[in-house]
């Protein structure tokens, strides 16, 4: 018997736990929207990460607000929190907010009370390592007259299961010290995510305010819908975005997207040196890449032993 | 000499006034982004429409909470407020979050207090003819176990200055009796508006939830890049997303769209009767018309005097 096709595909190395875990739910069966919410959960409750969930880095007042976002590509139902506080999952509430006919987005206070009185776990999100971390950052950007906006990595996982459906889901903290109530991109349909089960799917990292201008996303599967390769796609998105991006507005800032197909195969683009992604498939267990570009074509290898152990040091290790 | 292009249009019949204002300032040659701060500023300024600005209806907790977005076709640049309570002009603080390199859209508290720093005007939003339609709506929707979600008209508003500069904007109070803190597709950049000055541009309304799911606007503009007609891409849009809605989710909200291409040439689009929408250009001045779609194809004729003055009446007579 032919063994049936799943696959995940991930932005950063921090989502490997989630992706490993999630790849095992795939293999069992389980429909893709459980390997997403398993998944980005995982990335979201670990402390270390300071760019998603708990241990996520505070906006300028101090506050660590979230967003998340989450899609079914088979039905398109989709739902988004943006600027919650004091939740522990964000994607929880998100996929939640899928389920319903309206009211699939909500902001701030009123994100934050749905999610209380429909029994979400409240938890505060800011931690010590996070505080210690903002401070330091502080001194060395904001401190010495420079510009402070520039960590900004957003989990982004697409899963797609054994019957073909595809997902993808998202969480972040945020551009590090942000406006108390600055949205990214991974929040916003067709810019941050965007998934149909019929085409493929498609989620971003990097400067929100760019990948927006051109609803990078819902660009990538549009497409793949055309013909094109989840690579060929990937790269021909941002390698015109970052064109357009300098000719009409004079500069462009990190972008990175990753994608699948409804066949399962994958294409990554980025405009960073050594982007990390995380693939697992039937074939491939749960795998870190790293991801450059040259010529307008990205493309990967597994990330070796000391990279990932130089990782493991910066995450968990001594701030400095 | 020839007469330099210009063009306007605007969902809804409550963008005449704002049109045909910024009328004037096209034809004397102002920038297309001054056209659509005054046009969309005139709309939230007038008391009687009950779902943009000033008298705009409040959400199920019984605030105003305000969306409003701005996008510059010929940077790209764009910012947008969601859910934002007691500022005038959600429209003036959107135009000017696009003149920032990061924190483009802004949500909630945060973007209040941003507004009140940098000196825009605060108002009590919320009107007693607004209270008391709320009312009238709740005791014959919820009051009477029927679901109240139906009101979501969004003023959205497409401007071409004579050097081809295509800018656009929305505003709204968003869904009638939405829950707090619940955003639709105004604010949200490729569904509820898209702009690009070397292609064209469009704007959504109607139901929000259902709009995103095809991120309509940037699908619209990716029609007219690809050699489509404005008129065409606007129905091929609609007609494609109405049908997956039915196909993959089983219903489909309301939905209309207006676009208009470089050449200052105009579509329009829509599943409902009679929807209202504005056009005014250096031949035509500002004019109501009325588009209602048959067989897959929408068509339009200017509103007569009899329709109009009923709205007239409907919109400042007694509450029923």
């Amino acid at each position: 018997m032919k063994k049936r096709k799943w696959a995940l595909i991930a932005t950063w190395r921090m989502a490997y736990e989630g992706v490993n875990s999630a790849s095992y739910l795939l293999k069992c069966g389980e429909h893709s929207s459980k390997a997403i919410t398993e998944s980005i959960r995982t990335v979201e409750d670990y402390p270390y990460y300071k760019s998603v969930g708990y241990g996520g880095l505070p906006n300028e007042e101090g506050e660590v607000e979230l967003d998340a976002a989450f899609m079914n590509g088979t039905t398109l139902a989709f739902g988004a929190v943006a600027g919650i506080k004091n939740i522990a999952n964000p994607i929880l509430i998100a996929e939640s907010l899928s389920n319903e006919r309206f009211n699939n987005i909500l902001v701030g206070v009123g994100a934050e009370k749905w999610a209380i009185k429909k029994g979400f776990m409240a938890k505060n999100m800011l931690t010590e390592r996070a505080k210690e971390f903002y401070q330091k950052r502080y001194n060395q950007t904001i401190g010495r007259g420079l510009s402070p906006y520039s960590g900004h990595d957003t989990v982004g996982i697409i899963a797609m299961d054994q019957l073909q459906n595809i997902c993808v889901g998202t969480s972040t903290s945020g551009l590090f010290m942000k406006r108390q109530g600055r949205v990214g991109d991974s929040p916003i349909i067709g810019s941050g995510f965007y998934a149909d089960s019929n085409i493929g799917a498609a989620t971003a990292t990097g400067l929100g305010e760019d990948l927006m201008k051109g609803c990078t996303s819902y660009e990538v599967v549009r497409k793949m819908r055309d013909g094109m390769s989840p690579q060929q796609a990937a790269d021909a998105t941002l390698n015109e975005l970052e064109l357009t991006l300098y000719e009409r507005y004079g500069k462009a800032g990190d972008l990175s997207v990753v994608c699948m197909n409804k066949n399962g195969n994958v294409g990554v683009s980025t405009n960073i040196d050594n982007f990390s992604f995380v693939i697992a498939t039937e074939a491939i267990p749960a795998t870190v890449y790293l991801a450059n570009k040259e010529n307008g074509r990205t493309s990967y290898h597994p990330a070796d032993e000391d990279w990932l152990a130089a990782y493991q040091m910066r995450v968990t290790g001594e701030l400095k």
